[in-house]
């Protein structure tokens, strides 16, 4: 009976990858992910066989994988960041009673929003909420209810996917709900490229976040009215008494 | 000049550790944490220096790896899950100008919101919060609130500490407020011990979470009104079209 292993690499390279998701892939007999991340594996496992579909394929690829399991095979199947959030596992798990003999487990790793938030300092000191600004597979309508109620709540609220090509003008459309109820001063980070060449960061308003040119390649971070910037570095407190 | 690395350890043992985490491990001179974090460590560095304080003594902690980094040393601050998730990193950072010297560096980890979720299944396939159920730092006023608005935004919801000897009927509480909007047939999951022995998971509805008997070791999951259970395992769709 095989197995898919949806595994979560972290950000970048190997240097993110657990224990368990080098185990995982060192028991696979293929990985299977869309292009980039695979090729961020190759050099670890040269000898593996690899398959990939483009970016937009999740569903062919789960497919693949899971055929693959009810074949036999141990198949992982590779994540940036975490498998569940935002991730194949999800799908994965929705598609396997229709592979009646396949295993899935899931195995866990560093999402953006903590791989961004240890590049920016700790502004996840404090309750959090993570919202993805694609409305690719989401109503905006549903979008635009959660930042407010995220934002009425002074939550720290970490976007993923704040643009793309085609949706250049909806971290400014985040920001205009946002600034309904909080401050324009209120201390914001955006990192880019995380764990990757040309990994960056930065702190700014929120005021200038609206008009920050966002792309894929970032992960942004809006903090609570408790959030400030402590040598450099973006800290929400917990409210520990010194 | 000195450092010190707060270095998110996953749940449980040594499996869980990123690449990253394990370079920080071994840069360190010694290795500093809650006692039964640096215990999980201490089978991996059985010759390096550990130092330890109780449970409370946060600020305490912090200081003390401050200082023996203004002399010089390089020391790993450890934290379960990530270390700026209701971490050490937050107060380190705060910390940090009083100690000029020092340098500090954050290592993330796989915080419970992603350890547990991949227990479960996958329940943060879509947007999430996560609120500490604990008020020793934090008013019951604002975590109420936010509880609240969580559950308008229909919200998949993680919630950490749950519960303690001294806030015994938190969860019921929580799950009362959650119970104004949500259905009483909202799936809902508990991890317990992750990582550790005695590992165990359980699906249940948000009517039935309302008695269950949380304790410290138990990490919480309410689903969105999308959460389904299948194949054993609660899973929030994105969306994708099949």
């Amino acid at each position: 009976m095989g197995k898919v292993y949806a595994v979560g690499i972290g950000p970048g390279g190997a240097e993110n990858l657990t224990g368990a998701a080098r185990t995982a892939l060192d028991a696979a007999d293929c990985i299977c992910g869309y292009t980039l991340y695979v090729e961020l594996l190759r050099p670890l496992y040269p000898e593996k066989e690899v398959f990939s579909t483009g970016m937009t394929g999740e569903i062919e690829r789960c497919r693949a994988c899971l055929k693959r399991a009810q074949e036999g095979q141990t198949v992982a199947l590779v994540c940036s960041g975490d498998a569940g959030v935002y991730g194949m596992a999800g799908p994965l798990l929705e598609l396997l009673p229709e592979y009646p003999g396949a295993e899935v487990e899931v195995v866990p790793g560093v999402t953006a929003a903590l791989s961004g938030g240890a590049l920016l300092g700790a502004p996840l000191g404090h309750d959090f909420c993570v919202i993805s600004l694609s409305d690719r597979l989401t109503d905006w309508a549903l979008i635009e209810k959660r930042l407010r109620l995220a934002a009425e709540g002074d939550f720290v609220i970490c976007l993923y996917n704040p643009a793309s090509r085609h949706r250049a003008d909806y971290l400014r459309k985040a920001c205009d709900i946002l600034l309904e109820s909080r401050s324009p001063e209120t201390l914001c980070g955006v990192a880019r490229s995380i764990g990757r060449e040309g990994e960056c960061c930065e702190l700014l308003t929120l005021g200038k976040l609206r008009d920050y040119p966002a792309d894929m390649f970032c992960t942004v971070f809006v903090g609570s009215s408790q959030t400030r910037e402590i040598a450099g570095r973006m800290v929400t407190p917990r409210g520990y008494h010194r």
